[in-house]
């Protein structure tokens, strides 16, 4: 997904960082929790398959969107949570709740 | 895409609306040129194929976020503007782009 749109426009680079299907609504449950677990984001989503979960999440950890900390070491299991740089996306995330509640 | 995301959640019922690939530059585009023909869309997106884009176009107009016009007959060409309930999109593509803005 990184290079799917135009680096050169604002708009473009964030879509490439958070423009995949699903990346939303771990954010959202990401603001809402602070602290998710992956089964717990399997739960609450509803729809999405472990891998797209997986694979997401890979991604947030590498554009450094998000932080994977184990809270179990056999077996491995880890926690998320929104880093510095996560926490500046809540505006956008912001916005659509908004425009969801003025759009029953 | 209408049903991809939990419409009970805001952000979801927000994410149903725009959250397929290439709509958030097509409403970029629409906020910065206010109508846009179908070929412009084409020359500026790089990338969609023409049927993506008028998926998305479609979509958009059954949500009555965008208004199609004819400025063609023969042949039948169109241009893409928004509507009220589009322009209430604004603030979400703000952010976007504050935040590409800030991560260059």
């Amino acid at each position: 997904m990184a290079d799917r749109y135009n680096k050169l426009c604002p708009v473009g680079r964030a879509m490439n960082v958070i423009g995949d299907d699903w990346t939303i609504m771990i954010l959202r449950d990401l603001f809402n929790n602070e602290t998710c677990k992956f089964q717990e984001l399997m739960d609450s989503l509803e729809g999405p398959s472990p891998t797209t979960i997986s694979n997401r999440l890979k991604w947030l950890e590498e554009q450094g969107i998000i932080e994977k900390n184990l809270y179990s070491n056999h077996p491995p299991r880890a926690a998320y949570t929104l880093t510095g740089k996560g926490k500046s996306l809540g505006p956008i995330v912001l916005e659509m709740k908004k425009w969801g509640e003025n759009n029953p």
